[in-house]
């Protein structure tokens, strides 16, 4: 029973597309690249820069900040956190190397921008909302990605992340340490990870075209993709392109062109109605010479679908192959992620706000979305109800500087995450 | 009117497997490798080291040694050379980094050998016997590769060829200097280029599988296939594999692979009696990232006929292809030689010795073939009447170290080759 509880024409005198314009500028200024975009990876100055940004700014606004083992942060009105009733919102703080101001950042903004409106609008949190940066989604100076939010679920993980190590050696550890000592040194109060909360709740750009294709301005996550990544290797013989003729030779390259005809047509066949996407991104040859007949091309497969047993199908086909050319093909798993699927409370809260926040443009009802990327939420799923809010991303582009969401659509996804909060704040239907 | 000189017995005796084997392997000392191949690239210190000791063995033989200006080097009984008189004969002298023990320097000792056999079996050269070995046929330190033979019948390529360098930034014309130096400091005359022999024959290892597959000892070259290289770009669109629906994409890999599949299915179609090879030996992606769809695919194309039409109508293909997505796919031109088909009086000498040799084993007709590698003939047929006579090679291999021939063989084409000098040294048909 809530939704009532916010006033439209509230809400948006308090917030307004400016206050959130400029909330989005100012984190962006922590490791802004030249060319508008953001270089912000996990656990270095410039990502302190931002902590240290977001510890003031929360302080200012009469916010609590919490770190925990992982250096996830936590922002909270009240002086001791429970995060066992806790309604969590947010996403993670740092960036790819050519990122934009948006991936992750927007998420983290509107979490703690919609902590410090509830407040202001004086909505009485039953389940009081906690706003929450996790560390290192990205995955590109320490992999995996998804680390903070994973160790927070699973918090044994943290003692395999430590000696993790980047490019220069550096380990997770150290760069946890230094990050920490800065934050407990400023006043956040140290918290354990693990403790399950209420729900939690994402907004984030879509970093795909779909939204911007229907023209709508916010999308109502279901689903999760899951995804299957395959190296393949198929082996053949060295010889010489001018002497060796066609029926006598073992050209591996075109071993690898047959397999991938025979997985391109699967996919044809498969993918009627948008349900799955295969990349064959990296392809190697050797020797890679022009007239040289290859002994050896290797290829990945990226292979998502929110139909797990479309992926398993796609496996068998590929053990399948690897049977019948047992001597020349072969293949291993690389990642083997099931998809998410976001709990239906969550999602029936998610989608009455999109709802409400469209009525006020004449819009009808939000669209509901398979997320093809990763987020943080995936593991958040795995241990409270969880659901997503998607913002269109202008041409798809993300992980660019280009990276671009026109600022109604960022305010309409900031109203609607405001107003779930209102919705699961107040009510008793998540026990 | 010759073969009639020749008595094969005497001849065997004169010139047996020992003899042979012999001189092979005090050639492969110069450059030997430790795994048994030979690295002796053009104008390297080891190739200095194999032109002396043929300085040397030519002396000890009683023969004269010149040198053009592109260091190749000719071996007469004569001490003044004409060779608009000379039936030339010979093949190469530099080896690929990982070679053998056969390409090329087979041919070379084959050549001197002849030259000192037709003197001690006392065959009358109405055209004079010259043995001749080219400088730098494999280009691999210096490119293009056939340098010698092409410089000796176009003289004023010389000029182009002097600027060329290695990976260390050594010129050509650095190399010849210290190399004609030393020649010319042993006793090697100068000579100039330009001169057109009466003839050029070359004996060489096929490089390829086919006479071993027939198990044939010798092959009659009637044609050297047309050679075309092509490198293909396919531009798309870089963007998220996981956000992007397959119907959206731009993906540079569908369109090299879509292309790929109309040329190979061309090929298969074509290709109903081993007229053509073609080859995709180097492929490359970019960005060559797991999750990242392509936004650009090049790879390069080697495809071989004796039919030049063939070729022609490949060419038409891609180049409508190019004309269909102008925007997406376009070709450029690497290599482009027509095939060579071999003199028919040379080749009839040839077919005649060949089988002269197969009868004394009891063999049959020696069987036609096409070369599918470039060869320094290729450049003679340009200036005079040429041809050239093949060995198996054990596995198709060649250009590595595993290169080998049985010396059965290796010998069958040291007796047809002698054969045809005679033949051709002897006739008055060449006017």
């Amino acid at each position: 029973m809530a939704g009532q509880f916010i006033d439209y024409g509230q809400l948006a005198q308090v917030f307004d597309q400016e206050r959130l314009g400029a909330s989005i500028e100012r984190l962006a200024k922590y490791g802004a690249r030249d060319d508008g975009g953001v270089n912000r990876q996990a656990f270095t100055s410039e990502e302190r820069l931002a902590r240290a940004y977001l510890y003031d700014y929360a302080q200012q606004n009469g916010l609590h900040v919490f770190v925990d083992d992982f250096a996830n942060m936590f922002f909270s009105s009240h002086s001791e956190l429970d995060i066992d009733k806790a309604i969590l919102t947010g996403s993670h703080l740092d960036s790819q190397p050519a990122g934009g101001k948006l991936d992750g950042a927007y998420g983290v903004i509107a979490a703690l921008e919609s902590l410090i409106v509830l407040n202001e609008l004086g909505i009485q949190q039953r389940n009081p909302v906690v706003a929450v940066a996790w560390s290192n989604e990205e995955g590109c100076r320490f992999s995996p990605g998804a680390m903070g939010s994973r160790a927070y679920v699973t918090p044994e993980l943290l003692y395999d992340y430590l000696d993790i190590v980047d490019d220069a050696g550096i380990s997770v550890g150290q760069e946890l340490e230094t990050t920490r000592r800065e934050l407990l040194r400023m006043g956040a109060k140290p918290i354990k990870m693990g403790s399950t909360p209420k729900a939690f709740i994402e907004l984030h750009i879509e970093q795909g075209p779909k939204l911007e294709q229907m023209a709508e301005p916010l999308g109502v996550v279901t689903v999760v993709q899951g995804v299957y990544w395959f190296e393949v290797q198929c082996l053949g013989q060295a010889a010489h392109a001018g002497t060796t003729p066609m029926g006598m030779r073992d050209d591996a390259f075109i071993k690898a062109f047959r397999l991938i005809s025979i997985l391109m047509q699967w996919v044809e066949e498969k993918n009627t109605n948008d349900q799955l996407v295969c990349t064959i991104g990296r392809l190697e040859v050797s020797p890679n010479s022009i007239n040289t007949i290859a002994d050896k091309v290797v290829f990945t497969i990226d292979i998502r679908s929110s139909d797990d047993s479309l992926l398993q199908e796609f496996e068998s086909l590929l053990a399948q192959q690897q049977a019948v050319h047992a001597q020349s093909i072969s293949y291993q798993s690389l990642q083997h992620v099931d998809s998410t699927h976001f709990n239906d409370k969550i999602v029936a809260s998610i989608q009455k706000a999109c709802d409400w926040v469209n009525q006020q443009t004449g819009m009808g009802k939000a669209p509901e979305m398979v997320s093809g990327a990763f987020h943080d939420a995936v593991n958040l799923a795995a241990i409270c109800p969880t659901g997503m809010i998607f913002v269109p991303s202008k041409d798809g582009i993300s992980h660019n500087p280009k990276e671009f969401t026109p600022i109604d659509d960022l305010l309409a996804g900031v109203h609607a995450l405001i107003f779930v909060l209102a919705d699961l704040a107040t009510t008793d239907s998540l026990g």
